[in-house]
Protein backbone atom coordinates (compact mmCIF):
# COMPACT_ATOMS: atom_id res chain seq x y z
CA UNK A 1 0.00 0.00 0.00
CA UNK A 2 3.15 2.77 1.06
CA UNK A 3 4.14 1.93 -2.88
CA UNK A 4 0.76 4.04 -4.11
CA UNK A 5 2.57 6.95 -1.68
CA UNK A 6 4.10 9.53 -3.65
CA UNK A 7 6.53 11.89 -1.94
CA UNK A 8 7.11 15.03 -4.41
CA UNK A 9 9.65 17.97 -4.02
CA UNK A 10 9.25 20.71 -5.46
CA UNK A 11 12.60 23.22 -7.10
CA UNK A 12 14.51 21.76 -3.54
CA UNK A 13 17.82 23.59 -3.26
CA UNK A 14 19.92 21.85 -1.24
CA UNK A 15 20.19 18.37 -2.20
CA UNK A 16 21.27 17.27 1.85
CA UNK A 17 17.25 18.33 1.96
CA UNK A 18 16.92 15.89 -0.56
CA UNK A 19 18.75 13.01 1.28
CA UNK A 20 16.77 13.78 4.60
CA UNK A 21 13.53 13.64 3.27
CA UNK A 22 14.87 10.11 1.20
CA UNK A 23 16.05 9.01 4.94
CA UNK A 24 12.64 10.06 6.65
CA UNK A 25 10.25 8.23 4.13
CA UNK A 26 12.34 4.87 4.23
CA UNK A 27 12.20 5.56 8.03
CA UNK A 28 8.29 5.39 7.68
CA UNK A 29 8.34 2.41 4.99
CA UNK A 30 7.53 4.89 2.29
CA UNK A 31 10.04 4.82 -1.36
CA UNK A 32 8.64 6.76 -3.88
CA UNK A 33 10.41 10.03 -4.50
CA UNK A 34 9.39 12.32 -7.22
CA UNK A 35 11.88 15.44 -7.52
CA UNK A 36 10.16 18.46 -9.85
CA UNK A 37 13.70 20.49 -11.17
CA UNK A 38 15.42 19.64 -8.57
CA UNK A 39 18.87 22.19 -8.08
CA UNK A 40 21.26 20.00 -7.71
CA UNK A 41 20.48 16.21 -8.16
CA UNK A 42 22.39 13.80 -7.94
CA UNK A 43 24.57 15.08 -5.47
CA UNK A 44 27.18 13.61 -2.70
CA UNK A 45 25.43 15.72 -0.04
CA UNK A 46 22.16 13.81 -1.02
CA UNK A 47 23.85 10.39 -0.61
CA UNK A 48 25.37 11.57 2.96
CA UNK A 49 22.48 12.87 4.51
CA UNK A 50 20.32 9.49 3.24
CA UNK A 51 22.30 7.72 5.88
CA UNK A 52 21.68 4.16 4.17
CA UNK A 53 18.80 5.05 2.61
CA UNK A 54 20.40 5.23 -1.03
CA UNK A 55 17.79 3.18 -2.45
CA UNK A 56 15.24 6.15 -2.18
CA UNK A 57 17.58 8.71 -3.72
CA UNK A 58 18.89 5.65 -6.68
CA UNK A 59 14.51 5.25 -7.19
CA UNK A 60 13.80 9.30 -7.20
CA UNK A 61 12.44 10.08 -10.23
CA UNK A 62 13.11 13.31 -11.44
CA UNK A 63 10.56 15.82 -13.76
CA UNK A 64 10.36 18.97 -15.66
CA UNK A 65 7.02 19.87 -14.01
CA UNK A 66 5.01 19.59 -11.18
CA UNK A 67 2.11 18.25 -13.92
CA UNK A 68 4.06 15.32 -14.93
CA UNK A 69 4.78 14.24 -11.23
CA UNK A 70 1.17 14.38 -10.52
CA UNK A 71 0.30 13.10 -13.86
CA UNK A 72 -1.76 9.43 -13.10
CA UNK A 73 -2.43 10.76 -8.92
CA UNK A 74 -6.08 10.34 -7.89
CA UNK A 75 -5.30 12.42 -4.96
CA UNK A 76 -2.89 15.22 -4.17
CA UNK A 77 -1.94 17.15 -1.09
CA UNK A 78 -0.09 19.86 -0.73
CA UNK A 79 1.58 21.47 2.54
CA UNK A 80 1.53 24.95 2.99
CA UNK A 81 2.39 27.26 5.71
CA UNK A 82 0.66 30.36 4.86
CA UNK A 83 -2.42 31.60 5.36
CA UNK A 84 -3.75 32.12 2.10
CA UNK A 85 -6.23 34.69 0.21
CA UNK A 86 -8.70 31.97 -1.54
CA UNK A 87 -10.06 29.44 1.07
CA UNK A 88 -9.05 25.84 0.59
CA UNK A 89 -9.73 22.97 3.00
CA UNK A 90 -7.06 22.66 5.29
CA UNK A 91 -5.97 19.88 6.95
CA UNK A 92 -3.21 18.92 9.47
CA UNK A 93 -1.08 16.01 9.32
CA UNK A 94 -3.20 13.98 11.13
CA UNK A 95 -6.06 14.57 9.28
CA UNK A 96 -4.12 14.57 6.00
CA UNK A 97 -2.91 10.62 6.99
CA UNK A 98 -6.27 9.62 7.25
CA UNK A 99 -7.21 11.22 3.80
CA UNK A 100 -4.48 9.41 2.26
CA UNK A 101 -5.41 6.49 4.11
CA UNK A 102 -8.98 6.71 3.09
CA UNK A 103 -8.14 7.02 -0.37
CA UNK A 104 -5.56 4.06 -1.09
CA UNK A 105 -8.47 1.99 1.18
CA UNK A 106 -11.14 2.99 -1.10
CA UNK A 107 -12.10 1.59 -4.40
CA UNK A 108 -10.00 3.88 -6.03
CA UNK A 109 -7.06 3.05 -4.83
CA UNK A 110 -4.23 5.11 -7.35
CA UNK A 111 -1.44 6.80 -6.55
CA UNK A 112 -1.63 9.57 -3.75
CA UNK A 113 0.77 12.49 -3.93
CA UNK A 114 2.41 14.56 -1.01
CA UNK A 115 3.77 17.89 -2.28
CA UNK A 116 6.55 19.79 -0.75
CA UNK A 117 7.13 23.18 -1.73
CA UNK A 118 10.67 25.05 -1.75
CA UNK A 119 12.87 25.68 1.20
CA UNK A 120 11.77 29.37 1.30
CA UNK A 121 8.64 29.98 -0.60
CA UNK A 122 7.31 26.45 -0.27
CA UNK A 123 4.52 26.16 -3.33
CA UNK A 124 2.68 28.86 -5.38
CA UNK A 125 -0.61 29.95 -5.51
CA UNK A 126 -0.90 27.82 -8.91
CA UNK A 127 0.80 24.98 -7.16
CA UNK A 128 -1.51 24.70 -4.29
CA UNK A 129 -4.72 24.95 -6.70
CA UNK A 130 -3.48 21.09 -7.91
CA UNK A 131 -4.04 20.20 -4.55
CA UNK A 132 -7.59 18.95 -3.21
CA UNK A 133 -6.05 19.66 0.38
CA UNK A 134 -3.85 21.51 1.78
CA UNK A 135 -1.80 20.40 4.74
CA UNK A 136 -0.56 22.89 7.71
CA UNK A 137 1.57 21.65 9.94
CA UNK A 138 0.64 23.37 12.82
CA UNK A 139 4.35 25.15 14.16
CA UNK A 140 4.50 28.03 16.18
CA UNK A 141 3.04 31.16 13.99
CA UNK A 142 5.81 33.15 15.16
CA UNK A 143 8.82 30.86 13.45
CA UNK A 144 6.22 28.59 11.27
CA UNK A 145 8.83 27.70 8.70
CA UNK A 146 9.87 23.78 9.00
CA UNK A 147 13.29 22.42 7.36
CA UNK A 148 11.95 20.76 3.84
CA UNK A 149 13.38 17.20 5.90
CA UNK A 150 11.31 17.87 8.79
CA UNK A 151 8.46 18.28 7.43
CA UNK A 152 8.28 15.71 5.43
CA UNK A 153 9.28 13.44 8.84
CA UNK A 154 6.25 14.79 10.06
CA UNK A 155 3.77 13.86 7.13
CA UNK A 156 5.30 10.32 6.81
CA UNK A 157 5.08 9.50 10.10
CA UNK A 158 1.56 10.24 11.01
CA UNK A 159 0.89 8.52 7.94
CA UNK A 160 2.71 5.17 9.22
CA UNK A 161 0.88 5.62 12.66
CA UNK A 162 -2.29 5.89 11.54
CA UNK A 163 -1.82 3.19 9.10
CA UNK A 164 -0.55 1.56 12.26
CA UNK A 165 -3.63 2.09 14.60
CA UNK A 166 -6.11 1.36 11.18
CA UNK A 167 -4.35 -2.06 11.24
CA UNK A 168 -4.84 -2.66 15.11
CA UNK A 169 -0.77 -3.12 15.13
CA UNK A 170 1.18 -1.97 17.91
CA UNK A 171 2.86 1.46 17.44
CA UNK A 172 5.42 0.51 20.18
CA UNK A 173 7.16 -2.89 18.93
CA UNK A 174 4.92 -4.25 22.31
CA UNK A 175 6.30 -6.70 24.22
CA UNK A 176 2.73 -8.38 23.83
CA UNK A 177 4.27 -11.31 21.69
CA UNK A 178 6.97 -11.56 24.02
CA UNK A 179 6.38 -15.06 25.92
CA UNK A 180 5.22 -14.16 29.15
CA UNK A 181 8.26 -15.26 31.26
CA UNK A 182 8.71 -14.53 35.39
CA UNK A 183 9.20 -11.11 34.50
CA UNK A 184 5.59 -10.75 33.60
CA UNK A 185 4.08 -13.21 35.40
CA UNK A 186 1.94 -11.01 37.96
CA UNK A 187 1.94 -11.66 41.88
CA UNK A 188 -1.48 -13.14 43.52
CA UNK A 189 -2.95 -11.23 45.98
CA UNK A 190 -1.88 -13.83 48.71
CA UNK A 191 1.88 -13.46 47.76
CA UNK A 192 0.88 -9.55 48.42
CA UNK A 193 -0.31 -10.19 51.97
CA UNK A 194 2.85 -12.00 52.51
CA UNK A 195 5.11 -9.50 51.81
CA UNK A 196 3.57 -6.62 53.60
CA UNK A 197 3.29 -8.72 56.64
CA UNK A 198 7.51 -9.70 55.81
CA UNK A 199 8.21 -6.17 55.54
CA UNK A 200 5.96 -4.83 58.38
CA UNK A 201 8.07 -7.61 60.92
CA UNK A 202 11.35 -6.17 58.93
CA UNK A 203 10.29 -2.74 60.20
CA UNK A 204 9.20 -3.80 63.59
CA UNK A 205 12.89 -5.54 64.28
CA UNK A 206 14.63 -2.75 62.45
CA UNK A 207 13.25 -0.33 64.79
CA UNK A 208 11.46 1.93 62.77
CA UNK A 209 8.23 0.57 63.10
CA UNK A 210 6.59 0.82 66.43
CA UNK A 211 3.85 -1.67 67.18
CA UNK A 212 2.03 0.93 69.50
CA UNK A 213 2.51 3.57 66.99
CA UNK A 214 2.20 2.21 63.43
CA UNK A 215 1.39 5.47 62.33
CA UNK A 216 -0.06 5.42 58.26
CA UNK A 217 3.23 3.64 57.64
CA UNK A 218 1.90 0.03 56.29
CA UNK A 219 -1.34 1.48 54.26
CA UNK A 220 1.36 4.46 52.87
CA UNK A 221 3.31 1.44 51.55
CA UNK A 222 0.95 -0.45 50.31
CA UNK A 223 -0.36 2.29 48.05
CA UNK A 224 3.08 2.42 46.70
CA UNK A 225 3.68 -0.72 45.84
CA UNK A 226 0.15 -1.60 44.65
CA UNK A 227 1.01 1.26 42.14
CA UNK A 228 4.24 -0.17 40.95
CA UNK A 229 2.37 -3.59 40.89
CA UNK A 230 5.49 -6.17 41.18
CA UNK A 231 5.97 -9.14 38.88
CA UNK A 232 7.53 -12.56 40.07
CA UNK A 233 10.63 -11.74 39.87
CA UNK A 234 10.84 -8.38 41.43
CA UNK A 235 8.58 -10.11 43.99
CA UNK A 236 11.27 -12.64 44.66
CA UNK A 237 13.58 -9.78 45.04
CA UNK A 238 12.13 -7.84 47.37
CA UNK A 239 11.48 -11.18 49.88
CA UNK A 240 14.96 -11.68 49.06
CA UNK A 241 16.41 -8.06 50.86
CA UNK A 242 14.09 -8.34 53.59
CA UNK A 243 15.49 -12.05 54.41
CA UNK A 244 19.08 -11.37 54.46
CA UNK A 245 18.05 -8.10 56.35
CA UNK A 246 16.48 -10.37 59.00
CA UNK A 247 19.47 -12.24 58.83
CA UNK A 248 22.27 -9.76 59.07
CA UNK A 249 20.16 -8.34 62.39
CA UNK A 250 20.09 -12.23 63.36
CA UNK A 251 24.06 -12.07 63.67
CA UNK A 252 23.91 -8.36 65.39
CA UNK A 253 21.53 -10.34 68.00
CA UNK A 254 23.24 -13.23 68.96
CA UNK A 255 26.55 -11.11 68.85
CA UNK A 256 24.51 -8.84 71.29
CA UNK A 257 23.84 -11.95 73.62
CA UNK A 258 27.38 -13.10 73.95
CA UNK A 259 28.61 -9.79 74.82
CA UNK B 1 3.89 25.88 30.16
CA UNK B 2 6.27 24.72 27.08
CA UNK B 3 8.96 26.34 28.77
CA UNK B 4 8.86 23.13 31.33
CA UNK B 5 9.88 20.84 28.70
CA UNK B 6 12.87 20.20 28.30
CA UNK B 7 14.36 18.61 25.49
CA UNK B 8 17.80 16.53 26.72
CA UNK B 9 20.34 15.51 23.82
CA UNK B 10 22.97 12.67 25.05
CA UNK B 11 26.57 13.23 23.37
CA UNK B 12 26.13 14.47 19.95
CA UNK B 13 27.93 13.85 17.38
CA UNK B 14 27.52 16.39 14.57
CA UNK B 15 26.58 20.12 15.63
CA UNK B 16 24.32 20.29 12.26
CA UNK B 17 21.61 18.05 14.37
CA UNK B 18 22.02 20.35 17.70
CA UNK B 19 21.28 23.17 15.08
CA UNK B 20 18.29 20.99 13.31
CA UNK B 21 16.91 20.07 17.05
CA UNK B 22 16.59 23.74 17.98
CA UNK B 23 14.64 24.48 14.87
CA UNK B 24 12.09 22.10 15.56
CA UNK B 25 12.07 22.53 18.98
CA UNK B 26 11.21 26.57 17.87
CA UNK B 27 8.89 25.79 15.41
CA UNK B 28 6.65 23.71 17.74
CA UNK B 29 7.04 26.48 20.31
CA UNK B 30 9.58 24.94 22.83
CA UNK B 31 12.87 26.72 24.00
CA UNK B 32 14.61 24.75 26.85
CA UNK B 33 17.52 22.65 25.26
CA UNK B 34 20.17 20.81 27.34
CA UNK B 35 23.21 19.50 25.71
CA UNK B 36 24.96 16.60 27.62
CA UNK B 37 28.81 16.71 26.92
CA UNK B 38 28.46 17.76 23.34
CA UNK B 39 31.44 16.90 20.56
CA UNK B 40 31.18 20.05 19.40
CA UNK B 41 29.44 23.25 20.79
CA UNK B 42 29.05 25.82 19.77
CA UNK B 43 29.80 24.90 16.22
CA UNK B 44 29.32 27.23 12.99
CA UNK B 45 27.41 24.40 11.39
CA UNK B 46 24.71 24.30 14.33
CA UNK B 47 23.67 28.33 13.48
CA UNK B 48 23.70 27.12 9.88
CA UNK B 49 21.03 24.29 10.63
CA UNK B 50 19.31 26.22 13.39
CA UNK B 51 18.05 28.58 10.56
CA UNK B 52 17.24 31.35 12.96
CA UNK B 53 16.70 29.69 16.14
CA UNK B 54 19.47 31.15 17.18
CA UNK B 55 17.78 31.85 20.77
CA UNK B 56 17.51 28.34 21.38
CA UNK B 57 21.08 28.04 20.85
CA UNK B 58 22.19 30.62 22.50
CA UNK B 59 20.44 29.63 25.69
CA UNK B 60 21.28 26.15 25.46
CA UNK B 61 22.66 24.53 28.73
CA UNK B 62 25.73 22.16 28.61
CA UNK B 63 26.33 19.94 30.99
CA UNK B 64 28.80 17.23 31.53
CA UNK B 65 26.01 14.20 32.79
CA UNK B 66 23.08 12.99 32.09
CA UNK B 67 22.35 13.20 36.03
CA UNK B 68 22.80 16.67 35.84
CA UNK B 69 20.74 17.55 33.30
CA UNK B 70 18.12 15.52 34.60
CA UNK B 71 18.40 16.60 38.59
CA UNK B 72 15.01 18.76 39.29
CA UNK B 73 12.44 16.97 36.65
CA UNK B 74 9.63 15.31 37.68
CA UNK B 75 9.24 13.02 34.80
CA UNK B 76 12.10 11.48 32.14
CA UNK B 77 11.16 9.98 28.80
CA UNK B 78 13.76 8.63 26.74
CA UNK B 79 13.91 7.86 22.91
CA UNK B 80 14.57 3.53 22.19
CA UNK B 81 15.04 1.94 19.11
CA UNK B 82 15.74 -1.60 20.29
CA UNK B 83 13.78 -3.56 21.69
CA UNK B 84 15.68 -4.31 24.90
CA UNK B 85 15.96 -7.51 27.51
CA UNK B 86 14.15 -6.24 30.40
CA UNK B 87 10.53 -4.96 29.72
CA UNK B 88 10.06 -1.32 30.03
CA UNK B 89 6.70 1.04 29.74
CA UNK B 90 6.71 1.60 25.91
CA UNK B 91 5.03 4.78 24.31
CA UNK B 92 4.62 6.00 20.63
CA UNK B 93 5.57 9.38 20.27
CA UNK B 94 1.58 10.63 20.87
CA UNK B 95 1.38 8.61 23.72
CA UNK B 96 4.42 10.39 25.24
CA UNK B 97 2.92 13.49 24.33
CA UNK B 98 -0.36 12.59 26.58
CA UNK B 99 2.28 11.67 29.41
CA UNK B 100 4.31 15.16 28.90
CA UNK B 101 0.78 17.63 28.78
CA UNK B 102 -1.01 14.91 31.86
CA UNK B 103 2.08 15.76 33.85
CA UNK B 104 1.94 19.62 33.06
CA UNK B 105 -1.81 19.78 33.95
CA UNK B 106 -1.32 18.18 36.93
CA UNK B 107 -1.39 19.32 40.25
CA UNK B 108 2.46 18.86 39.71
CA UNK B 109 3.71 20.18 36.83
CA UNK B 110 7.88 20.20 37.49
CA UNK B 111 10.26 20.03 34.86
CA UNK B 112 9.45 16.92 31.97
CA UNK B 113 12.30 15.72 30.09
CA UNK B 114 12.56 14.37 26.45
CA UNK B 115 15.92 12.68 25.93
CA UNK B 116 17.31 11.83 23.17
CA UNK B 117 20.58 9.77 22.62
CA UNK B 118 23.61 9.43 20.17
CA UNK B 119 23.37 9.44 16.77
CA UNK B 120 24.99 6.20 16.29
CA UNK B 121 24.23 4.08 19.47
CA UNK B 122 21.19 5.74 20.86
CA UNK B 123 20.79 5.99 24.31
CA UNK B 124 22.99 3.38 26.73
CA UNK B 125 20.80 0.86 28.90
CA UNK B 126 22.22 2.36 32.17
CA UNK B 127 20.82 5.88 30.62
CA UNK B 128 17.19 4.18 29.59
CA UNK B 129 16.86 2.97 33.41
CA UNK B 130 17.07 7.22 34.11
CA UNK B 131 13.68 7.48 32.17
CA UNK B 132 10.35 6.52 33.32
CA UNK B 133 8.94 5.55 29.90
CA UNK B 134 10.59 4.88 26.81
CA UNK B 135 9.34 6.46 23.41
CA UNK B 136 9.37 4.44 20.59
CA UNK B 137 8.48 6.04 17.01
CA UNK B 138 6.88 3.56 14.82
CA UNK B 139 9.52 3.35 12.37
CA UNK B 140 10.51 0.38 9.59
CA UNK B 141 12.13 -2.02 11.25
CA UNK B 142 14.01 -2.98 8.55
CA UNK B 143 15.10 0.73 8.45
CA UNK B 144 14.66 2.15 11.85
CA UNK B 145 17.35 5.27 13.06
CA UNK B 146 15.88 8.26 12.25
CA UNK B 147 18.12 11.22 11.92
CA UNK B 148 18.43 13.21 15.48
CA UNK B 149 16.93 16.28 14.53
CA UNK B 150 13.92 14.15 12.71
CA UNK B 151 12.94 12.59 15.94
CA UNK B 152 13.30 16.04 18.07
CA UNK B 153 10.88 16.89 15.27
CA UNK B 154 8.64 14.27 15.75
CA UNK B 155 8.54 14.07 18.89
CA UNK B 156 7.82 18.47 19.63
CA UNK B 157 5.00 18.13 16.96
CA UNK B 158 3.13 15.53 18.96
CA UNK B 159 3.58 17.78 22.30
CA UNK B 160 2.06 20.80 20.16
CA UNK B 161 -0.63 18.76 18.41
CA UNK B 162 -1.91 17.07 21.51
CA UNK B 163 -1.80 20.01 23.60
CA UNK B 164 -3.42 21.96 20.80
CA UNK B 165 -6.21 19.21 20.45
CA UNK B 166 -6.72 18.92 24.61
CA UNK B 167 -7.27 23.14 24.82
CA UNK B 168 -9.92 22.56 22.08
CA UNK B 169 -11.98 20.72 24.11
CA UNK B 170 -10.36 22.00 28.17
CA UNK B 171 -14.02 21.21 29.16
CA UNK B 172 -12.87 17.26 29.63
CA UNK B 173 -10.10 17.78 32.09
CA UNK B 174 -10.80 19.88 34.89
CA UNK B 175 -8.61 18.10 37.81
CA UNK B 176 -6.05 20.59 37.40
CA UNK B 177 -7.18 22.40 40.45
CA UNK B 178 -6.48 19.55 43.15
CA UNK B 179 -3.64 21.26 45.73
CA UNK B 180 -0.57 19.95 45.86
CA UNK B 181 0.10 18.41 49.21
CA UNK B 182 3.58 15.74 50.00
CA UNK B 183 1.29 13.40 49.45
CA UNK B 184 1.16 14.54 45.53
CA UNK B 185 4.54 16.02 45.48
CA UNK B 186 6.32 14.03 43.21
CA UNK B 187 10.45 13.45 43.29
CA UNK B 188 12.72 14.65 41.69
CA UNK B 189 15.12 12.56 39.24
CA UNK B 190 17.86 13.33 41.14
CA UNK B 191 16.04 12.42 45.19
CA UNK B 192 15.31 9.36 43.01
CA UNK B 193 19.04 8.59 41.84
CA UNK B 194 19.96 8.72 45.48
CA UNK B 195 17.81 6.55 46.62
CA UNK B 196 18.77 4.06 44.46
CA UNK B 197 22.57 4.29 45.71
CA UNK B 198 21.28 4.12 49.17
CA UNK B 199 19.30 1.14 47.91
CA UNK B 200 22.37 -0.43 46.67
CA UNK B 201 24.41 0.24 49.40
CA UNK B 202 22.43 -1.45 52.08
CA UNK B 203 21.62 -4.52 49.85
CA UNK B 204 25.30 -4.44 49.82
CA UNK B 205 25.87 -4.56 53.26
CA UNK B 206 23.26 -6.88 53.92
CA UNK B 207 24.79 -9.58 51.83
CA UNK B 208 22.23 -9.47 49.27
CA UNK B 209 23.91 -7.94 46.84
CA UNK B 210 27.00 -8.81 45.55
CA UNK B 211 29.13 -5.74 43.71
CA UNK B 212 31.59 -8.28 41.83
CA UNK B 213 28.14 -9.94 40.37
CA UNK B 214 25.48 -7.58 40.31
CA UNK B 215 23.18 -9.78 38.25
CA UNK B 216 20.00 -7.30 37.11
CA UNK B 217 18.72 -6.12 40.67
CA UNK B 218 19.36 -2.94 40.20
CA UNK B 219 17.70 -2.50 37.69
CA UNK B 220 14.79 -4.96 38.02
CA UNK B 221 14.49 -2.48 41.45
CA UNK B 222 14.92 0.87 39.23
CA UNK B 223 12.15 -0.60 36.64
CA UNK B 224 9.67 -1.38 39.99
CA UNK B 225 10.48 2.20 41.56
CA UNK B 226 10.18 3.99 38.26
CA UNK B 227 6.67 2.01 38.00
CA UNK B 228 5.06 2.78 41.45
CA UNK B 229 6.40 6.85 41.33
CA UNK B 230 7.16 7.36 45.54
CA UNK B 231 5.89 10.75 46.12
CA UNK B 232 7.56 12.84 48.88
CA UNK B 233 5.88 11.09 52.01
CA UNK B 234 6.33 7.21 50.57
CA UNK B 235 10.40 8.32 49.39
CA UNK B 236 10.93 9.67 52.96
CA UNK B 237 9.93 6.39 54.48
CA UNK B 238 11.80 4.01 52.10
CA UNK B 239 14.78 6.52 52.93
CA UNK B 240 13.99 5.90 56.80
CA UNK B 241 13.55 1.87 56.33
CA UNK B 242 17.03 2.10 54.79
CA UNK B 243 18.76 4.36 57.37
CA UNK B 244 17.24 2.59 59.98
CA UNK B 245 18.26 -1.07 58.14
CA UNK B 246 21.98 0.45 58.43
CA UNK B 247 21.70 1.43 62.04
CA UNK B 248 20.45 -2.25 63.39
CA UNK B 249 23.70 -3.67 61.21
CA UNK B 250 26.13 -1.54 63.16
CA UNK B 251 25.40 -1.99 65.81
CA UNK B 252 26.01 -5.58 65.00
CA UNK B 253 29.32 -4.28 63.19
CA UNK B 254 30.11 -2.33 66.87
CA UNK B 255 28.83 -5.35 68.90
CA UNK B 256 30.89 -7.92 66.63
CA UNK B 257 34.07 -5.78 67.08
CA UNK B 258 33.48 -5.63 70.72
CA UNK B 259 33.75 -9.42 71.34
Amino acid sequence: MYDKIRVVLVNTSHPGNIGGAARAMKNMGLSQLVLVDPERFPDPEAVSRASGADDVLAGARVVATLEEALADCVLVLGTSARDRRIPWPVVDPREAADKVLDQLEGPNAGPVALVFGREHSGLTSEELQRCRYHVHIPSDPEFSSLNLAAAVQVLTYEVRMQSLRRQGQSTTFASSSVAASDDQQPVTAEQMELFYQHLQQVMIEIGFLDPEHPKKLMSRLRRLFERGQPNQVEMNILRGILTETQKAIGVQAAGARRQ
